[in-house]
């Protein structure tokens, strides 16, 4: 293995585009911010491409070139690991809006010469989706098996329904056909707090400081309490106090708990840009792929070919193991090939990211098979 | 039934003071709003203390002097209900802390003559019940039943625990015996949003226009969540759209959802304090009655002769049946009389609030019960 397959190869593509949208309208030129490990086979069949969740980025695998930090999902992408460059062509591209190189809202408008702020188009996971296919096209792939977590598994979703023809294998970890109520609401939340800062300046804040960071701060403090169980957060928590003995009777944080989030929240800030986070999570909260498909969720995979893999948690509250059977009903109903496990962990929507032996030995079966 | 019966008499008191306080120190003068229906009776055996919940109020029967709007506690308190001014001396007091007419951060600090804003102490569950065990000895009531729901039951539990003499009967409804993890974190995503709007200023906003309600607003939005089930909000609003028929492609309030709570967020700011609100929600995190009492939650009960009946409902997943079935645990090991019960409802905690006429069976029976 060479260190472009060790370490990935961290790339970028300007697409002349236009990329027509859901929402009407188009977006041209269209960037895409990628990374690839291992190399294409002869007769281009070894192609996985995998799908990054709302805050995540390209370096699924090896080190971040920026941070240092180890790729977001190195327990699942690696040497000897169910998805291994050794064998796969593996494909992992920034999503449309978001803020790693992909085009998004603080990209420069070619029309004006700034950054889009609010002007950029607001864009689907469907659009997402397309903007990647443009990018296989570049590549020279035809047909690739989709892998993705929380978001990642809405696109792996939209994938097969908007190209089954390309979707070998489909593989949907802790994801939903369709954002429920409680979803918007927590994205909302996180939104208005966004808004709601003054240093958001109606989405201009692109060289003026560091932006609404205090609300972007609360945003990711309230998604990152969905991400984790009540009862993973009691384990990790409980009650238990800072380095201190006993409580402030203060406003500081006194609760382990409380510093956690804090830290989750500003920690945030320095990594993601805050109208990407509002431009994501209403992607995330137009996605009802039944909507898509005259209301029944089976017609979006009428006469699919694709072979699925649905996988929920059973401490996952955001989005809990009967919208993955919503799915896989919708998938018996279209007559397609599906499998489906529901396994335990206590660590609730986040444990997808986390070391889970029994997540690697479902995806590596399931990948292996013929 | 004289008009005072029917709508409650709206009542002030200033007591002197001092309240020794958890946090050491005290607090002089303590003032105390609070509203009463019916008549004690010549044994003065026949009051009932209801405590309020974290944004509630006294005027739990009987149309609010300001906003006009019915108690908030209608469907429990009033003529033919469970709790009958006609057969009942209902008290029902504002919470130290609060802004409805108690000492609170908005009072006015006798040593500065300005709002105390920050500088008001900060207070526990307890340190509230015990502000109100001296309105009820201003009022010449010593034996009382304790009635609450969500932080008025932790106000009821309170009760027992500190004054185990004078509480005759306690009814502790969707409640917990203390903070967990999950809670505290909610509470501090909501604090950390009205610290973060630069109307704060530290606290010191009286005076200086409407203060944080931006963040305020957001703080409201976020906990709202937790007081609905998930079912509930499909049922009530699913993935329903706005009095428009397609999506905007904006990020305007498109589904029914993120209406509903923009408007519980802003409705909430005309009708509440902040600062209020960070001390109140600092006191439920603070609250663990078994750490009160060497870490053993039976030990707050032992040899108690109050006979308490407990409820939760199905879906709250604020404080879940799980957490009543641990204050049942501990009343058992302790010897006490509990009935308990586990309430079928689609509402999450809210449920206490509306329309339950199980609820209303439950509390009556046991009211009634010799």
């Amino acid at each position: 293995m060479t260190d472009d397959q060790r370490f990935g190869l961290s790339r970028h593509v300007t697409l002349p585009g236009p990329l027509a949208l859901d929402g009407g309208g188009s977006l041209a030129p269209v960037e895409i911010a990628y990374e690839t490990y291992g190399s294409l086979d002869a007769d281009r069949s070894n192609a996985i491409l995998i799908c990054h969740a709302l805050t995540g980025d390209q370096h699924v695998a090896g080190d971040h070139p920026v941070t240092g930090k180890p790729g977001w999902w190195e327990r699942m992408v690696g040497p000897v690991k169910p998805i291994d460059p050794a064998r796969h062509f593996v494909v992992c591209a920034n999503v449309l809006g978001s803020c790693m190189g992909s085009s998004g809202p603080a990209s420069t408008d070619p029309m004006t010469g700034k950054p889009y702020a609010m002007a950029f188009p607001v864009i689907t996971i469907r659009d997402m989706v397309r903007a990647h296919a443009l990018l296989l096209d570049h590549l020279g792939i035809d047909r690739v098996t989709v892998v993705g977590g929380s978001m990642g598994g809405m696109q792996a979703l939209s994938w097969a329904a908007t190209y089954p023809a390309r979707v070998t294998k489909a593989v949907v970890i802790a994801a939903t056909a369709r954002h429920t109520a409680q979803n918007i609401a927590f994205h909302e939340v996180g939104r208005q707090a966004i808004m709601a800062d003054p240093q958001w300046r109606g989405g201009d804040y692109y060289g003026h400081g560091a932006g609404p960071t205090a609300g972007l701060a609360v945003a990711r403090m309230a998604a990152h309490i969905t991400y984790l169980s009540e009862a993973g957060l009691t384990e990790k928590f409980g009650r238990r106090l800072q380095a201190r003995e006993a409580k402030s009777f203060g406003f500081d944080a006194d609760f382990q708990v409380e510093s956690y989030l804090r830290h989750q929240g500003l920690s945030f800030t320095d990594r993601f840009d805050a109208n990407a986070y509002l431009y994501i999570t209403r992607a995330m909260d137009y996605f009802d792929l039944a909507e898509e498909h005259d209301g029944l969720l089976a017609n979006a995979f009428k006469g699919i070919r694709t072979r699925f893999a649905v996988v929920s948690f059973d401490t996952d509250w955001l989005y809990p193991t009967a919208e993955s059977r919503i799915i896989v009903q919708a998938l018996n109903a279209a007559g397609a090939a599906v499998s489906f496990v529901e396994l335990s962990s206590p660590y609730g929507h986040d444990a997808f990211l986390l070391d889970s032996p029994e997540l690697n030995r479902v995806v590596d079966g399931f990948l292996s098979a013929a």
